[in-house]
């Protein structure tokens, strides 16, 4: 099918639901609705032409769309879906952008009614911002998207999303297991949030001022987050977040025992070692 | 005294050494020496006219100058004044550009000559790069410049150095203690460089590929360092790099705790301390 003949629907018209309705405007869908909570954020997208309409109550617009994507908290996501299954239009594809995979996908596919598919997504775009206000279709130009389709997913629907994503504008569409997008996003991008938290909050040295230059600033920006989002992302992780600090852990005490030790040929191994490292990682 | 009226000397023409020849160099100084151990990077300076002469031994150079600023790494940096205690001009001025001030201060204190005075300097600048070849006026403009000096040293002396921080193009000249320098310096430079390398060190996940995206690349950028000098930085600043990390150890615990507690509530203030946090330490 091509994106011109689907009805679409947006749950949750926040950063990325927002950012979402702007890029799919752009492809003329045959209608794009959204639900919210909030009236004035529907208001404004309504008469932005954003949407072409915008709804409190998921029913009617769910009923007549081909796809729905969800922009809500991982919980939130799952609890949508089981408060309004038998809303959805016969054979609807569904996808989601939360940042977690696994245990949301499990959780679903426990209920979900046979003739609909849920296909996991993350879009590895956002800002250090929240809500409707903040939302640009730009987020998506470049970015990387995440698929995790599992083998209850037929492949046409996965083409689908697939053709969505590369429609609103990203590089580059990856597929991967639920399970492996979980232990990788744990290192690659919750490990850097928790190493900037717990090195701000560690913090006791007065007047520091001048002081905050570069490095320290290139390593906390991502301090700056939303706490309740997080919170659960780290949590529904659980498993791969602690055996990432784990590792780490062991590896900060690699450095701790020779500075300790006074050993600088120790230190200066394990700093070529992770300066080749970075080099590798940076690469690929 | 006018930076017209002195003789100079650089002691070291690597990153920091060169770029302090060139952008002292802009000032015209009586004369403009350097001494270093590589006969190419000396002839280099000379016909690029950064210098007036370059020398592989220091006496004549040092007899001759009222400043001399040394760019060695800190324990070379000790030996050289130590070894070249009788070459110096009677009430020379010397400074030095290590990121660790406390012990070589002390060090430098026990044996100096009581006519000469040395001053701690630490240029907030550099680049991920090694060497003359590297080397650039324009890294110190708009840096800030810390100074370490104690009860031994002159009013006008001091005045001297910042007047040549100043004239190369530094924003902030900043006077503070050794002891408080090198805490400070532990936590807001060192332990960024300490986690980066903690976290490439600690990966052990295939197929990363796509998945090292902006916070990851932000967070591991200082992972890339010279290892002998980072080694020697860290071994120097022991005391205050093993406080640091403790903190830090317990902060990531805090966290940890909570994730493995599925404790939702205490991550979000963990979290939203961490961001306030984080914003006050931008600010200043």
């Amino acid at each position: 099918m091509e994106i011109s003949e689907l009805k679409i629907t947006i749950v949750g018209l926040g950063l990325i639901g927002g950012s979402f309705s702007m890029a799919l405007r752009e492809l003329k869908p045959k209608k794009l609705w959204a639900v919210d909570i909030n009236q004035d954020v529907l208001k404004m997208a309504e008469t932005q032409g954003i949407i072409d309409r915008g709804f409190l109550k998921p029913n009617i617009p769910l009923k007549n769309s081909d796809v729905v994507i969800i922009s809500l908290y991982p919980e939130q996501t799952v609890n949508f879906i089981k408060n309004n299954l038998n809303n959805f239009k016969r054979g609807a594809v569904i996808t989601d952008t939360t940042g977690i995979k696994d245990k949301i996908l499990t959780e679903i596919n426990n209920f979900i009614r046979d003739d609909l598919e849920f296909i996991g997504g993350h879009p590895m775009a956002g800002k250090e911002a929240m809500g409707f206000e903040f939302a640009s279709a730009e987020i998506f130009k470049g970015a990387n998207y995440i698929l995790t389709p599992t083998d209850k997913n037929k492949e046409e629907n996965i083409k689908l999303i697939e053709k969505i994503v590369m429609g609103i504008g990203c590089k580059n569409l990856i597929k991967i297991s639920p399970k492996k997008h979980d232990e990788i996003i744990a290192y690659t991008s919750q490990m850097p949030h928790i190493l900037a938290l717990a090195l701000v909050n560690s913090n006791h040295i007065d007047g520091l001022g001048l002081f905050v230059g570069d490095s320290f600033r290139a390593i906390t920006r991502v301090a700056n987050i939303n706490a309740r989002l997080w919170a659960e992302l780290l949590i529904k992780n659980k498993d791969n977040i602690l055996g990432q600090i784990k590792s780490f852990e062991d590896s900060l005490i690699n450095i701790k025992k020779s500075v300790m030790e006074m050993d600088s040929d120790g230190l200066r191994r394990i700093f070529e070692k992770g300066s080749d490292m970075r080099d590798i990682l940076w690469r690929l």
